[in-house]
């Protein structure tokens, strides 16, 4: 048997803001690392230990991965930073307010863009300072891979082929993993893990910073998963995820 | 040309405590975290940026290099920690107060320990706690590999298989590297590139949290090397380490 442990990061900046992030590399906010901190110590309370990491290139997953070795005294772990790990990419979007795109757009389009598993949200233009091609971090990666927006369809199309070409042979091999990623990347794996359809993937959120734990046969099938914590409060941060959408 | 970028990691707890600490895992002290912040503000003054990051798998090497990357907004770069560039190990001498190994053994033989080319200090034995081999971290690492205690010429023999194997070929291909690491695996490094000869490299003191910038030939032969910042601070930072051995 093996166990795998995803992690949604803390809450950051324009989570509060109540903005479309997506690529943009926004921060933790000071509760997201406290998220962190708390996520952490619900991994030693439940005993457990990693052997390798994986994270996005964007500064929310890493710190949250951070903070949580930092806590867990697993400093020296290898962690691997990929972008096919990153958060879905929102496009036009990002760096909107939520509740003023809901106004403009009306609550059923920003539902649409936000949990619809196939309707892409307007795209960039390569000649728009958010392209993600302008970005260092960006600069080993093909333009064709490159999105301009995506979908969560798009999300899991660029997500997994890290999952099946470096993460689950990783796994299969006995290494114990932790993945600290993003709300839209995390629903990739688990669409792909528990064989979930769009209608069901589009309705699932991930709390933050509550640690996810999946016990996986050696063909890496769930036998079961749950969530560290209390159980009730692990609910509640989903449902806040979910609301965030709505105008206010 | 190439640049490479060294960094010794800031003042750690037991360095302020004057002892011997080689691969005991000890954390940065709140100096040694000041040190790195100020190591990245240099960095970004000199205009220096970097694609890829080495260090060892010891928390301060590590800490001073997050820190850093916070700092210069480069938390997505790719980061390897590998035990070859780890700390000289101090053997049966890890966790002593320095000025009391001196009042026992004597200045003249704790200068030996710390400043002779091959004079390895006392050996571990395997049954000592302080045996990497009980240490998860080096699960990977062949038992016959691990350290029991090293002098300096054992410190370069076992860095510079992953400076010849791993890290030139990297610089060579265009990479900009960062190596945040520690004294005596600095010391290996700069030994190799420098060509010195063991009197000149036991003599070299390298001050804390002061990016030494190496600019390289193509085939990595040294064309000049310089320490950011206030050159006089440089030097009395180098002295303050060159007399930490001494019987207070």
């Amino acid at each position: 048997m093996h166990t795998l442990v995803l992690l949604r990061h803390g809450q950051s900046a324009w989570n509060l803001e109540n903005r479309f992030t997506g690529w943009t590399d926004v921060d933790l906010s000071p509760i997201g690392e406290q998220e962190a901190k708390d996520g952490a110590r619900l991994l030693q309370e439940a005993g457990l230990s990693f052997d390798i990491c994986y994270t996005s290139v964007l500064k929310r997953a890493i710190r949250t991965l951070n903070i949580v070795q930092e806590q867990m005294d697993l400093l020296w772990l290898p962690v691997h930073r990929h972008w096919r790990l990153n958060e879905r990419h929102y496009g036009a979007l990002q760096g909107l307010n939520k509740a003023e795109t809901a106004r403009e757009y009306g609550d059923e389009q920003v539902l649409i863009w936000r949990r619809s598993y196939d309707t892409p949200p307007p795209a960039l233009t390569p000649d728009d300072p958010r392209y993600p091609g302008k970005d260092p971090r960006y600069a080993d990666v093909a333009p064709s891979e490159l999105p301009l927006c995506e979908s969560l369809k798009d999300t899991v199309a660029r997500a997994l082929p890290y999952w099946h070409e470096t993460i689950s042979p990783v796994i299969r091999s006995g290494k114990r993993v932790l993945i600290a990623a993003h709300g839209n990347s995390l629903r990739a794996l688990i669409m792909h893990l528990d064989a979930m359809t769009p209608d069901a993937i589009m309705k699932l959120n991930i709390p933050t910073g509550l640690p996810l734990v999946y016990e996986l046969n050696d063909d890496l099938t769930p036998i079961r998963h749950y969530y560290l914590g209390d159980q009730a409060e692990a609910e509640a941060k989903a449902n806040a995820v979910a609301a965030q959408g709505k105008a206010k």
